[in-house]
């Protein structure tokens, strides 16, 4: 058995790099991106008006005209016109390009218009209310760089560069395996001494949120036909993500299975609670990675969030970053375990305040669903006062 | 122009109910329950083991006994059995079911077993051991609450009590309109004087998030086109979401055509920046709710998640609640309008800590993809502090 903190290093320390892939626009939100993005033009790609009002050369200013002839309107969407001489104006309107030999534009709150003529009633500065081209961002610059993670706002950078494709991490193809001869489909009247699945459905719920689509497996609890199965699995997929069959019962075939299959074990077994029999192991030339979780649901779910997610975000490049919280009430820490501790969480003046959720131990489906996440409480003696800072993992 | 508190609040007074649907379980994840979710049996629906060991009768402890003839092994997912005698023990598994005449199960640590026979090494107590039948939940308990946020550890307690399909609040159809001239495809080319779209892509990518496919409609800048393209519309979709046509340029024809298509104006024009031109309207007969957002990409962007999302959550019988910040470092408010200001945020200690992100005004779209969200500077003239706190949207 290792510690929690060994065991975490361990599984970082473990990576893959399944490289890159090209995706449509569309489906790339969440995604990471695997290119830099350049400026495709200038942006904006034109001297463009920030106000409804008229444009005119300021040439005019200096020689004191204040009443131009309106040679017409100009709207975004219009090519590039020119002003035919200084003595006149054109209407102009927000986001339009502004006409050649004109320089300025002043707002209609500061003219009066009449029979196609302007009249300004307030002195302009050279230059105003125009968006230059080029002012956000010039031709050729690096507007995103590879590593962005892709949210709505980066899709709008996307497209507004004409990227209709995008290259991106690719995900790990993963295969979510239950195992366990009690277990039922979620259509299926269970007899009284079985039960349905819920792992694999809350793992593959928590996988599509990342844009994951897992193969479900259900394996029986028997040694032949787990080893069989999994074999035919590490042909496809990337990742093994197994819940049940890892405690030290007569009955948990699973780390000889994968031992068999020459599958590295790396460790076996966390001082932590829940989640203590997690099992975790490699096959590097073939760039496998297994993660065998508990089969009670508490210990399934924790160890999806503290070790699969680091380990994902670390394999797709992108920083682990620590959320922490603070404790809004005292908690006794295990003298020799790392406690995963269920909390409701709470914002109060910018500080995020975490309680804990009195649950009935690892078995226990309906206190996780009232969660928001888990805290680590390192092991230790001494009870921990009300306001202590923990490490917080939000609950997918 | 009205205040963004009484912007905020017109909003939030004309949700609208859609009412329920059903939809398969899979599918379900960030939906919102409709129906409460009741324990079909018990749970756990039978006295289960939580460890591996032999389980006897007490009354054999009782009796002085120690070794027992071992009958059998029990595992997870076999029927109830029975011990014959209490001079006799099962080995059992965890997960198993107790059986009947036994009460007690000893963890393998603490017993020697040697040709069917085993020894215990400690006294155990009576009924150590075992999760007793209904002691999470008994059968027709509210296990989930209808209003319930579906979490992949929701999706596990209705996976467990065999919701294959669950009733969830129907989800407003939204149509995304935008307009312009100016504006091409992401796939082609832009003329000098055009601009690719990006707000109805960001907006896309946004809903998306959250479990609604709007669809996209581009109208062009006539007001002929726009009366009948909107009024196609409306007959199929519950919320408009436009962006671009409701400044006061010549061009701004949307807030006629809303108008003469019968919707409502509650509110035109708020006092915050970015984001001021924004029209609000209804029809309420038809239950019709019009978002019609400026065009510029951080107007629309801010509006969508200081207005719609709020708005959505409150349709859907939601709370809406305020997250905040800590601001690091001091801010100038506007005398008289309500700021929306691009953050970055850090955890520190269990605060969240936000930085400025200087952009180049409304149509900067670069900024916006840097920013985790938007604080909320209220209008004032004094500036503000290092360590105030704000309240806070993190971006989609």
């Amino acid at each position: 058995m290792i510690v929690f903190e060994d065991a975490f290093e361990q599984v970082l320390q473990h990576t893959l790099d399944l490289g890159d892939e090209t995706v449509v626009l569309s489906k790339s939100t969440g995604r990471i991106l695997s290119e830099d993005i350049k400026a495709d033009r200038d942006f904006p790609p034109f001297n463009r008006s920030t106000k409804d009002g008229i444009v005119i050369a300021f040439s005019a200013i200096e020689k004191r005209i204040t009443r131009f002839k309106i040679e017409g309107i100009l709207s975004a969407g219009m090519p590039q016109q020119s002003l035919s001489t200084d003595t006149n104006c054109f209407e102009i309107m927000t986001g339009a390009v502004l006409p050649e030999q004109a320089d300025t534009i002043v707002m209609y709150e500061q003219t009066e218009i009449k029979d196609g003529w302007a009249t300004i009633t307030s002195t302009p500065n050279k230059g105003q209310n125009i968006h230059r081209q080029g002012s956000d961002e010039q031709k050729g610059a690096i507007l995103l760089k590879k590593g962005t993670s892709i949210t709505a706002a980066v899709i709008g950078v996307l497209a507004s560069v004409g990227k209709k494709e995008v290259s991106v991490k690719k995900l790990p193809k993963i295969c979510v395996v239950s195992t366990g001869n009690e277990l039922v489909e979620i259509h299926q009247i269970p007899l009284p001494h079985q039960i349905r699945k819920s792992n694999s459905l809350s793992l593959a719920a928590a996988l599509e949120k990342i844009k994951i689509t897992p193969k479900p497996l259900h394996i029986a609890d028997d040694k032949d036909v787990i080893e069989k199965e999994l074999e035919k699995a590490f042909l496809e997929f990337d990742v093994m993500m197994l819940s049940g069959g890892v405690s030290k019962g007569k009955f948990d075939f699973i780390p000889d299975a994968l031992a068999n299959l020459g599958i590295k074990k790396i460790f076996h077994r966390v001082a932590q609670r829940p989640g203590k029999p997690f099992w975790f192991g490699i096959q590097k030339e073939q760039q496998k990675v297994v993660f065998s979780f508990p089969g009670n649901p508490v210990s399934t779910f924790a160890n999806y969030h503290v070790y699969f997610l680091p380990w994902l975000k670390k394999s797709l490049g992108q920083e682990v970053e620590k959320q922490s919280v603070i404790l809004g009430e005292a908690i006794q820490p295990h003298p020799s375990l790392t406690l995963f501790v269920q909390v409701s969480t709470q914002w109060q003046q910018g500080k995020l305040i975490a309680k804990t959720i009195k649950g009935n131990g690892s078995g226990d489906l309906v206190s996780l669903a009232l969660a928001d996440g888990f805290i680590r409480v390192p092991q230790g003696n001494d009870k921990i006062v009300q306001g202590a800072v923990f490490e917080y993992t939000e609950a997918s």
